[in-house]
């Protein structure tokens, strides 16, 4: 009877930390389609709205933690359970950064309406687009214990990569050619980074949802999509140039 | 007899894990030496290096959570291991990122070397110096229970976003004049992006050390002094435009 009582408390406790992750996970990606949906039609009302709620992704993870501590309080620890423990943890660091990164975007997007509209600006959508499926579909492995789900999140994050290599390459060669629009692309660069990162963090909560689940990490490395770290574009080394 | 066994296996297991730590801080302000020797002296082998040897930490950060699990085990969790556990789980989160932030400094110097040398790239040097001391100060707090210190290390990261944002206008307002080095520019852009990020991540765990401490957060909200995304930089809009 008192081991069943445990139990049944240690399972509450358990579902209540999952509401919490199911919860980040619902904010975060909030954040992130408000803050696309700002930086791409200029709206500096929604871009605000984004950077004030920021907050509450800070406090979501301050729960989790305090969460985890209860929740380990109702038994000894076994292998298992400190594997839950340390994977809530790591998901809920990760969603509070993609909040963070979301809430940079909109940031930037409200000093890019005090310039100019530059047309490659709605070529972030479909960053925008990748990083939220990733985030939303991450979120859902970990709540369903979905290793196959978690590891088809890990695979797009090459996808991603590769979409911000192009657009990087691309807002060089117009920096380029457009000097006076240096700023803004600037802007768009970070803005283009923080979703590139975005998907970085689902994938890290991707690996998380692994190793609970198994016990270990994916074995496999990982390919790298994104080698803008290395890039080297001069003028005119690109035969087509963009036509913008 | 029992009990004294336990507290002296889960003392050993203890100071195993904080020097786990010591290692990864020691291991990252390493590479952030050489990656920072690297880019200003463009040295391409020990850029090389640096990037090899970013593993290092993964392995490390793996040794850590593994650590984490093994002592728990060896006893019922209370509120304050349970902190201890959670901190040390997010110093080799956050000690695990800066090296990759490090190791994307060298990757980036790779790419620098294959361009003509700027000159700005030396005043990437103090931001370097100052996260290199965060960093060497906070992993000091940690191994020291020393909240002070961690309070101090947190003060310093408003004085590496400023010194960021200075460069960043800077760097800026270079481009602008010389877009024929806007690729070089933009890899210094984010060589600085990833120390200034450095600082926050120092800062994290500057704050994880307190929790551990005090059992909460520091009260006081920081002043961030990176406003750089916010910035709008026009050709000619600072009055005196740097001499280079």
């Amino acid at each position: 009877m008192q081991s069943q009582h445990i139990v049944n408390a240690y399972d509450q406790e358990l579902r209540k930390l999952h509401s919490y992750i199911a919860e980040m996970g619902g904010q975060a990606e909030q954040q992130l389609r408000e803050a696309m949906q700002a930086i791409v039609t200029r709206d500096s009302d929604l871009a605000g709205k984004v950077v004030r709620e920021d907050g509450l992704l800070d406090e979501l993870e301050r729960k989790v933690e305090a969460q985890t501590i209860r929740l380990l309080a109702l038994r000894q620890p076994v292998a298992c359970d400190l594997r839950e423990v340390i994977t809530a943890l790591k998901a809920a660091s990760n969603l509070e950064r993609i909040g963070d990164f979301a809430a940079n975007v909109a940031k930037r997007s409200l000093a890019l309406q005090q310039m100019p509209e530059i047309g490659l600006t709605r070529s972030l959508g479909p960053l925008g687009q990748t990083a939220g499926e990733m985030l939303n579909a991450v979120v859902q492995a970990y709540l369903d214990d979905d290793v196959d789900g978690a590891l088809r999140v890990r695979d797009r994050d090459e996808d991603l990569d590769r979409a911000y290599t192009a657009l990087f390459r691309e807002l060089l060669t117009y920096m380029m050619e457009t000097p006076q629009r240096i700023t803004a692309c600037t802007h768009l660069l970070f803005a283009a980074k923080n979703l590139e990162r975005i998907g970085d963090h689902a994938t890290n909560i991707a690996e998380a949802v692994c190793f609970r689940i198994r016990g270990s990490l994916p074995e496999e490395e990982r390919q790298k999509g994104d080698e803008t770290s290395f890039a080297v574009v001069s003028p005119g080394i690109l035969g087509d140039g963009p036509t913008r």
